[in-house]
């Protein structure tokens, strides 16, 4: 595909621009539902501008196009926009103008901009009108034409939905309806619409593979007392899963008359909604219906895992570390002898051993295997061009993961190919007495994550080094891997790190053009004790596998986290030895979990 | 004074506001500044009902009446209130109604709730109004009418203001004024209206007493090129503080006729101001011509301080060092040679020897000298009946500070009179671990004490304990003792800690019915260091003291802790010996900051 191609897709658009009376558009990284990953019939910005990066929003007017993305993406998205005319623009310097300010300074007063309201949010909308109408800028939120231009454009998701078993799920369907309509008529609502497709395969136990890695469906889902409605396309429905859907008292609609019906709502109907969540064109449908009660009960609810939920996931992480020392242990040893070995190949010894274990359907995401200066790219992910070879010496940063049907999986292990050096050994250690500090901390309940952020930050800190990512995010039961609403990170999150949640504790290091280090366990959120100052709650590690003993710095240690690090391997070798299969692999797991010396 | 004093105050008030045709009325605790502390003048709530406490909202409806204050002034509050037919409201306790609640609940449809608008924010007002209004219950908030009934008023503050002089405020006011106004200028405004008394004090460089231990004057200031007015009775200027207003272009009018001046400013000016510290009357005078720019310049500049407040500042702790030294050593030798003395004493004490000391004008706050089971009770004043009598056993917390005209100081020592007990060491330990944790804390430019404050935390919830109070507030220049805007707190405060700042590190721990202890020094935020990562910044620890070596159990502590402790000790040790007069205080030192051991 040439240049050209998106040359010509652009003119086409702009016709169509023209035809609908407005000067510019902005086409974004985005569908109807809020999420972090999309579906093909939504990848509409890669289409127009040939760019394909996860984050990025396009600009077209009449005479220009422009392209925002954020730093992981600035050079891949230089070498793409070649030849197609579009502007680079570079999110988060401070010279870049935001898209308001771009569009106030290319068009005229009077002029009007359209958006597919469908993919904005309220408050994105408000925003842009507050901006653009400082220039008499008219905002119109009905563009919705690249159908017309887009002839081969993928349908909407057809993969069938499968009933996600109680053996797994630990409860009933039902049973969560009635709370989530029970918090909602404690708000005053007595129906309740839901936008986010993890939250609604989560609310009806069902599951499908409509977005990559993530085991949703495309779908909408109206609550109401004896009146529920899931909007999805027919085709994704079995005789099965339909009479399922009816047993659990939800009638199915057709995905596309969501917006018929929202309007068909009796006029003092109140919705609970999560305004925030909830795309602006069906917000604006329903009006004066809608009640926003912040983050969704559904969203909420999720996070909390019951005793099923958490059960799965710990049987989950016997076979995932099982699948690591395989994976670990066979990149260590075609290494040792010479073998050729590449950081795509390491994404596929992963897969191999992961797929062996029981319950296993899918990676959760793709495999982060980052070798050297690959490891200091934060969301790197190896293509057969940029694929490194593995030698005898180094750092290998894997970050990878696994979607069971008794839970998702989510590690970070960082490997020593070679004898480490002085500096890789200070910076993994450094990152890892973070690590430690987190998963030793104990909080009070009602604890938010940016409180306790800098348990995991302060000993880079103290070296003048940082991280800029996250340092841990919810992780859904079969499910997204990355979930809220809680998360552990330096920007203000205030929902409490609540019991019985799945977080992700991974700081990490990152030096440009030498290593990346990061070291990801997940851990559950537990209760610790409770005195006369109230509960308070600790974590638990649920990941089990062994860290890199040769990279640990003990003079940089406490006894303390020396003491931990000797805890958890002696943890990991009791649970994952007699799952072993080999003396080689009992003999390997002996010696990577010995007490540090 | 009885109780039925305070039922005749309610009744003539209730008759002026039937007069008023209002059905109830709020009596906050507040003055038209937005001060922590108050001038006698507002006092309102104080003299209608008889509670003296510094936190608490007097509602009064025809035939009820009922006060909201916090857990502090329970026990206080129910005492004072006896007889007045005043109900109590227990803030904070889930069954307790909110002030909106309780109209809702006890008048009808209809009716009329009246406010001087003068005392209240617009956040407050929108609250109330949108509460109230759900139950058709209106607001007006022009109700002045206690001067009608309060013939012994305190008129408004009417002591002199005197220059703070440019040796010790570094910085002319002028020269403030300008970079204020440019501020201004970058958010589209030519004019400033500012209403917080310590911001006003800070940008003229002028103080007075009108507020007790809190040097300010009551006063608006408007800036404006040019054209700058100060607000405040003429009976506080004398001739040569006229004239050094006029240096500095500012104007003098009468404090009454700021709502004049400001309905009479041009419709289409620009004013910024800070709407969450303007008075609800005020803004709502300026209407379409207040811009709100968030916190106000001159509070924010006001927090990082010059060179010369800082060089002040060092050398008002080596004075207020050298008054606490002897402090110390006279409350221990009385306690051991059995000569009576008490809580009150120790105040008196601290005053005589800070009095001593060059540039002191005041405290800076009532001391709090808490022994044994007083310590508990976070905000405990003496008074002659409370006023314990110290004995050579158990913990004694002496929180006290003084204003300088050079620096405002801020302490708290927790000491032994006796021989610790176990309970006693590990308390105190714990809490000087969270001490140090923050004193030896390195962290990036734009962190917010939110997210450090679980440094001072960490070890007490470890041990299932905690503290409740915030962990660190700005302290003023010879100015408020309080200040913001940043903050070191659980609570979510988004301004970061800027180098130059002055913070209090005051961890604690208060254990009810047997002590409470508090750690509490003043730092500096200064850099640390600039990376490849940015800036870096550290606290640089000011207060001179030794903190009470028999405490410390080291069992507890790490070698850096120790360490921490052992120099700090030694810098307390070389700073103040040169100030010591007799070989008996110098000895005292010696012993007071020899390594721990």
């Amino acid at each position: 595909m040439n240049e050209n191609v998106f040359t010509a897709r652009l003119d086409q658009f702009r016709a169509l621009l023209r035809k609908n009376g407005v000067q510019a558009a902005i086409v974004p990284q985005a569908d109807p539902h809020q999420g972090e990953y999309l579906a093909p019939h939504w990848q509409v910005r890669r289409w127009l501008s040939g760019f394909t990066g996860s984050a990025g929003d396009l600009v077209v007017t009449d005479h220009r196009a422009a392209l925002w993305t954020d730093s992981r993406y600035f050079l891949q998205a230089a070498q793409q926009l070649e030849g197609t005319g579009i502007e680079l623009m570079k999110s988060g310097l401070p010279e870049t103008l935001s898209i308001a300010q771009y569009l106030c300074q290319v068009l005229n007063s009077g002029d009007t901009v359209g958006i597919d309201g469908l993919l904005f949010t309220q408050a994105q909308v408000n925003e842009l009108k507050a901006a653009l109408g400082a220039k008499d800028i008219k905002l119109v939120t009905n563009l919705d034409v690249i159908d017309e231009i887009w002839s081969e454009r993928p349908a909407l998701p057809e993969g069938k939905i499968f009933v996600h078993e109680l053996r797994f799920s630990g409860r009933k369907a039902s049973d969560k309806i009635a709370s989530i309509l029970e918090d909602a008529r404690g708000k005053g609502c007595e129906t309740v619409f839901e936008c986010m497709l993890d939250s609604i395969a989560w609310t009806l136990n069902i599951r499908c593979n409509d977005v990559k890695h993530t085991p949703v469906a495309t779908s909408f889902l109206y609550l109401a007392p004896g009146a529920s409605k899931l909007f999805i396309d027919s085709a994704k429905l079995s005789d099965e899963t339909r009479a399922y859907l009816a047993g659990e008292g939800v009638d199915v609609l057709p995905y596309n008359e969501v917006k018929t019906f929202l309007s068909s709502l009796p006029s003092d109907e109140k919705v609970l909604v999560d305004a925030s969540h909830t795309a602006y064109e069906l917000l604006n449908i329903l009006g004066g219906r809608a009640t926003d009660g912040g983050i969704s009960a559904a969203n909420r609810f999720k996070s909390v895992k019951n005793a099923v939920e958490l059960e799965g996931i710990r049987n989950a992480m016997l076979r995932d570390g099982v699948a690591m020392v395989r994976s670990l242990m066979e990149i260590k040893r075609r290494v040792s002898a010479g073998e050729p070995t590449d950081e795509l190949a390491v994404a596929e010894i992963l897969r191999h051993y992961r797929s062996m274990g029981e319950n296993y359907t899918d990676e959760s995401f793709g495999t982060i295997a980052g070798y050297g200066p690959h490891g200091a790219i934060v969301h790197y992910e190896a293509s057969a061009e940029s694929s490194s070879a593995l030698k005898s010496e180094g750092l290998l940063l894997i970050d990878s993961g696994a979607q069971y049907f008794d839970g998702t999986t989510d590690i970070t292990r960082t490997i020593a190919l070679g004898n480490p050096t002085a500096e890789e050994k200070r910076d993994f250690t450094l990152v890892m007495k973070g690590h430690i500090a987190l998963a030793q901390a104990v909080f009070p309940q009602g604890t938010c994550g940016t409180q306790l952020d800098v348990l995991a930050h302060q000993y880079l800190w103290q070296h003048g080094l940082n991280y800029l990512h996250g340092t841990g995010h919810g992780v859904g039961h079969f499910l997204s891997v990355h979930e809220g609403p809680h998360s552990i990170r330096m920007n203000y999150v205030g929902h409490p790190v609540l019991a019985g949640t799945v977080t992700s504790n991974e700081p990490g290091l990152y030096v440009e053009g030498v290593h990346g280090i990061r070291c990801e366990n997940l851990v559950e959120c537990v209760p610790a004790m409770t005195t006369e100052y109230g509960q308070f709650l600790r974590f638990e590690t649920l990941t089990l596998c062994p860290f890199e003993r040769s990279l640990f710095d003990l003079s940089l240690m406490t006894e303390t986290e020396i003491k931990w690090v000797n805890g958890y391997h002696a943890t990991v070798a009791s649970r994952l030895m007699p799952l072993l299969a080999t003396d080689e692999e009992r003999r390997w797991l002996s010696e990577a979990t010995l007490p540090l010396s």
